[in-house]
């Protein structure tokens, strides 16, 4: 599994096609209407397998209802995946629903599948109404820029960015013993794409769960694998993944993965391949997760959590969620000062059960605190050092039990502030 | 009652009496060590009734430690007060408890009252230890500084200030007719000072409740009353006023309300007097609270949220703090941007239970949105303009229920970022 540098073709998974245009939604001009097309042995269409996560927030945006529709209509077939930027399409009532339909039954007409083999995704403003007639005016050109190159994929992860600085992607091969299915593929191919750099803390559950932040994360590999199947390996993956980072602690609207399997491996989900398949793509997952935070607004420290010693494993995490969404500790952070009094403050309002005499705190592997007490070796000036790299870890036991957890935040920097107080007006 | 812009004696209750020294415990060189003398009618050794609310944060200062076992000791019997700012005493272990306890004892030999009659309190930074010698030091100088005039008192609260731009004090009078108590005094007084500006998210309960930010709150009054019948009136009102406010979201290891009676009006708590201390108390608290926000790190726009119609009060409580504690909604604050699509956002992941599509917000007066879609008559200038005053009302009604809850926060300015990344280094 790697981060990609270099989108090449060879990373990409077969039985399918990326494009992407211009649709005048961005401000800005640019790329903001993209489109991913299965032609996979996967469905009876030549659609593709689909699974999808949805946010917990209770306001969702008009493609997340769509989209679970057709998800629950087609028993998890999707034959193309239509995703702009720059509106949201949220808390739009039903002229946004209706907005979201019309985009999908005009794809559905001109990349020739049915109206809910079309999975929509919308990211950028909440409340402002939805262009639908300029995303429908734009799908004839979209058609025209399909392709299966690198540089095709690229253009759909560019054309998803908001405020996102870089491109992320990330892909990973699982080799599979040719002697065991003569004559078919001898691997399997995961490749993701995500965008998202603010309202990012996703809780993302299975539909029919109610859904929540804008981190939209696409998921394509060649396996062939049923709906059931791939909806179990996306859950197992997603939970240490996107549902283990925040950047902000605000759940958005419109979070959304979705995992297509096209089926051109010939391969299937079976055997030897389930776990291997599952490693692989949580390492996808995992790789996704840490690009959006590194490039999250204004960040300029990834820090990770690594809760240990918690008396159960929501305990873990009620400590990690608690630090990762308070200003204190993420303002101590940008200025790289070593101030674990405000990481002890954090864990003793989360709601964890445990004894301030037996935590141990450790900032980027100096010990800061031991039993109680500031750490008898604490040392101020190299801690403040070591949290000059941009990226380290903060390791709290909590003394009390076995649970842990790892958790991916980042600093709150006067910069994020600016992004922020700018965004609309 | 009122803000005091200018403190004279006669707002002060009788029976106490306030100084404050420079103990060299601010690296700034101001005022940092105060105190407060009862010598009223209350006690049998002269001290006053007390009733106290502590943090619910699980981490606790040593003050906060001590002050609620010398509470719990004398059955609420407190003859001075001693606080101390530029050090939070806090994550200190067994020795912070012993500096604690050492300038309790030399306190209480100075001040001539019995160990467990001192209540101390610190602010400042977590886990530097605790310079109880240069307390004990200051000790005698303190008491020569003792006096009950405005300037006095003054005094104590410039004392206690840590990140505080100004002094937050209020009071109030409630008359007593003569005729009923003849003899008697005709006023009960009631006169508050408070501290507080980050790390503001009280959760206060009555002890042995577990403990939480730093706010220190002190309410004197020369009523007469029972340590039960105190407590009731703090608890009552403490919820509306320090347990509705949030600055960060970051509950301090410190916080602490103290009220303290005299008995010197000779008028007992009691018969038509009760409602009327209450409501007294209450805006006492509700006025300290306001000031604590308006004052807070980098605050340009104290927010008061009313939210009306959710299925339960607690709902509604859950809503205001999703979005006080909303990083994307209090940088939109900052900017007096209108952005009311995050306010949604933040209520759909509150917890709280309501249908988007019958919510109604306004913000400063101004309908943004209406019934699940954007306000018909929403005027983006018009909102901009209303926001630029220093306070406004965000209005929510979730359409769900009666419950409701007024609550006071903040926007998250660059400011913030600045004061509190540069804070220990």
């Amino acid at each position: 599994m790697k981060d990609d540098a270099e989108l090449t073709a060879s990373h990409l998974p077969a039985g399918f096609q990326w494009g992407a245009v211009r649709a005048g939604i961005k401000a800005s001009g640019n790329l903001d209407l993209a489109v991913a097309i299965a032609h996979g042995t996967g469905g009876a269409t030549g659609a593709a397998v689909g699974a999808a996560m949805f946010t917990a927030n209770r306001v969702v945006a008009a493609p997340v209802t769509v989209g679970r529709r057709h998800l629950a209509a087609t028993g998890g077939r999707v034959a193309a995946v239509l995703v702009n930027a720059g509106n949201a399409n949220c808390a739009n009532g039903e002229p946004g629903i209706e907005g979201c339909v019309a985009t999908c039954v005009a794809a559905a007409e001109s990349f020739g599948c049915i109206f809910d083999e079309v999975f929509p995704s919308s990211t950028g403003i909440i409340g402002v109404p939805f262009p639908a007639q300029k995303v429908v005016a734009a799908i004839p050109e979209l058609k025209a820029s399909l392709g299966s190159t690198g540089q095709h994929a690229e253009s759909f992860v560019r054309a998803i960015m908001t405020t996102d600085t870089r491109v992320k992607t990330a892909h990973a091969v699982v080799s599979v013993d040719p002697a065991q299915d003569a004559g078919k593929s001898v691997e399997v191919r995961i490749w993701g794409a995500a965008k998202g750099a603010g309202m990012i803390h996703p809780q993302l559950g299975a539909p029919p769960a109610p859904p929540h932040a804008t981190m939209l994360v696409y998921l394509f590999t060649d396996v062939a694998a049923c709906a059931e199947h791939l909806q179990a390996a996306l859950a197992t993956a997603v939970e240490p993944s996107f549902n283990s980072i925040s950047i902000d602690g605000d759940t958005s609207t419109n979070d959304t993965v979705l995992l297509l399997a096209s089926g051109a491996s010939g391969l299937p989900l079976r055997g030897d391949l389930v776990p291997k398949f599952e490693a692989a793509l949580g390492e996808v997952c995992r790789s996704l997760a840490r690009q959006i935070v590194a490039d999250g607004e204004g960040v300029s420290h990834s820090v990770t959590l690594d809760i240990r010693g918690a008396a159960t494993a929501v305990d873990a995490k009620l400590v990690a969620k608690a630090i990762a969404h308070s200003p204190l500790c993420k303002t101590a952070w940008s200025s790289a000062d070593p101030n674990w009094g405000r990481l002890l403050a954090a864990a003793g309002y989360s709601g964890a059960t445990f004894d301030p005499a037996r935590v141990c705190i450790w900032i980027a592997g100096q010990p800061v605190f031991e039993y109680g007490v500031r750490a008898p070796s604490f040392d101020e000036a190299a801690a403040h050092q070591a949290m000059m790299q941009p990226e380290y870890t903060i390791a709290i036991d909590l003394g009390a039990g076995s649970g842990e957890c790892l958790f991916l935040t980042c600093d709150l920097t006067a910069e994020y502030v600016r992004i922020n107080a700018d965004y609309s007006t």
